[in-house]
């Protein structure tokens, strides 16, 4: 059996001890206690993951994973043709797309991985900082609409690739992973895989993708519906779901989010396709679910799902609906800035400003309201 | 007369044609048209405000405006200390705030203006890319609620330091503008700044600032409600209720933001003490609004309805309370990533990847949703 599943299984809560002393220190800052906020927030989720108050985020991969799908040939699901997903993931390796230069913004290395692209990938150098992983699983998924898109022995190939490629960017020294994909009709997969697991109807989570009009998203829904129907799928059997009516860039993401969970590396999601693999690693264990920060609310409604589900609220609202890991990228600047405040900041001690009600606070200082009322009392 | 207000009356519309070009070249980008949301809408607006399609944001400065406030020393509306502003003043110059080190993150140099500081301020050597303008007008305000917390005079001589400050750093090189603030008491300033103008009750507009409990957040409703009715403000005369009921680091923002607007220079609003400054010069001329980008979304219930009135939808929403500049700062990094977008990527053509329907796309081509019917008519 593949290593993803007991991986994710031995997954724990967050480390309450690291948190306490990181929201201590956050406390002794010149600052009001909680007014940066999320920021605050962010680097007491780092101390929960990590166990380290000081925890680095200063090696960022970002790691994409392409595929292909076969309802996307059958059923004209996407705006897009098939050969997209080929041409894209060249256009990555040579760094002109959107997460070629937000991921060079945000200081992180690219690792792409051909988890199951059906047309061939131009080979060429590949640009700075930018690894290939080129071990497709299959040639696309077959068409979920006649039945699995994968077999088992297919899901735990590419569990493992996902797991084995983050696992070695790990050892080598990453910090914090990001994931992307690209796969043409892969929203249409992560619809499937939200529907058949929370059990919403199709049409709440179904969207527009990267740009189909009315007709494309009927064609949508009826894809994901013939789908969910020809297969038959238990709710409570999220690997049989990803089986069915998932994609190999799907199973791939659920293998590299066990390997950085499984590490106490923290783990930023991009958008509705990374989301749906997160939801299937959650369905194994829901304690992974505090591991993982998401970054953005994509446009896709099936996104708000699944996110309602996991209990994750995201960090940027920005309209983003490309994936690659554009918006992961994104949030990677913003924890970049919550440690720059958590090391670079001065506290009231040392830099002698006085604290609510006008002491020199410590970081042993009541909460600000408490010493409001402290000082009304004087 | 300052110079200040012959600017703002002559700050006119968007350049249409910049933004069109702008828009056709991020069309032309290997990504569905749009689909990197509000990032596009940033290099569209880099290219309205600048008349440039490849307007260059790497010359960000931060300019932090502080005074004090005669309104915090009589009617308890902080709670801290008013010897808190100089004392950050400090912190600031020192490089131990947070604006200090999410400036630094966003490659930003800070230029802090002292506009009225009643407290002494420690001198020391500044630190890295920190420059201090000291030039205060006054020692602080006066107290709001027993008449005009400032005269004519002094919010001229305030208008024109924030805008000979800014016009400075912008012949310097600065290629964009982010603003912030400090002073004990100026959430109470802006929350009467904003019921003056808009008519909306002051309980409306009125926060727990940096953290004041329920008994200090009614003092600061009474102390607005004395200010607004001792004053007997026209809602129709900007000038006068910056006067009457603002401070001096408010006018000394609204003079950068004059010298960044007349400039075509890009300026970054922080929080609820920014948009209030950034409220007053748009009563003066409404076109000034269209060139503030609202950085983020304060918790404090004011701030939204002055980005409501000036039509500003923020970026950014992170639960940040603590002003200083430092949502703007965060704003930077997002709008960096707009110009690395607009710059760095490769186009359908250059990238040989196939645009919806299956061609080629080249700048020409039509949306995504009608190419999409053009495909399903073959």
């Amino acid at each position: 059996m593949s290593r993803v599943i007991p991986t994710l299984a031995a997954v724990g809560p967050l480390d309450a001890d690291a948190m306490g002393r990181a929201s201590a220190h956050l406390d002794a800052l010149t600052k009001p206690p909680g007014s940066l906020g999320r920021l605050e927030d962010l680097a007491m989720w780092l101390a929960g993951v990590t166990g380290r108050v000081a925890a680095p985020v200063d090696r960022p991969v970002v790691v994409v994973a392409a595929a292909d799908h076969g309802v996307a040939l059958t059923r004209g699901v996407s705006a897009y043709p098939r050969d997209v997903t080929a041409q894209m993931v060249g256009n990555f390796l040579a760094g002109g797309a959107a997460i070629s230069v937000l991921a060079a913004a945000a200081d992180a290395d690219v690792v792409v991985i051909d988890a199951g692209v059906a047309s061939p990938i131009a080979l060429i150098e590949a640009a700075e900082r930018t690894r290939f992983v080129a071990a497709p699983v299959a040639a696309g998924t077959r068409d979920m609409t006649e039945g699995p898109a994968m077999t088992s022995d297919e899901v735990e190939r590419a569990l493992d690739l996902g797991y084995e490629t983050a696992a070695r960017e790990i050892i080598g020294g990453a910090n914090v992973i990001a994931v992307g994909e690209m796969g043409i009709g892969n929203t249409t997969a992560a619809s499937a895989i939200v529907a058949a697991i929370t059990g919403r109807p199709v049409h709440e989570v179904t969207g527009r993708g990267t740009g189909v009009d009315q007709a494309g998203w009927q064609r949508k829904v009826a894809a994901v519906s013939s789908a969910l129907e020809v297969n038959r799928l238990p709710s409570d059997d999220p690997l049989a779901v990803l089986a069915a009516v998932g994609g190999l860039e799907i199973a791939a993401l659920v293998g590299v989010i066990a390997a950085a969970v499984g590490s106490s590396v923290p783990l930023v999601l991009d958008g509705f396709i990374t989301s749906a693999a997160a939801l299937i690693a959650c369905e194994l264990n829901p304690a992974v679910a505090k591991r993982l920060l998401a970054a953005h609310r994509s446009t896709e409604p099936g996104h708000t799902v699944v996110l309602e589900r996991l209990g994750l609220r995201p960090l940027l609202d920005l309209d983003l609906r490309l994936g690659e890991g554009t918006g992961a990228a994104l949030a990677l600047r913003l924890l970049d800035a919550a440690t720059r405040v958590r090391d670079g900041m001065a506290t009231f001690e040392s830099a002698g400003v006085s604290g609510p009600g006008g002491d020199l606070a410590d970081s042993s200082a009541p909460p600000a309201a408490e010493a409001a009322r402290a000082t009304l009392r004087r």
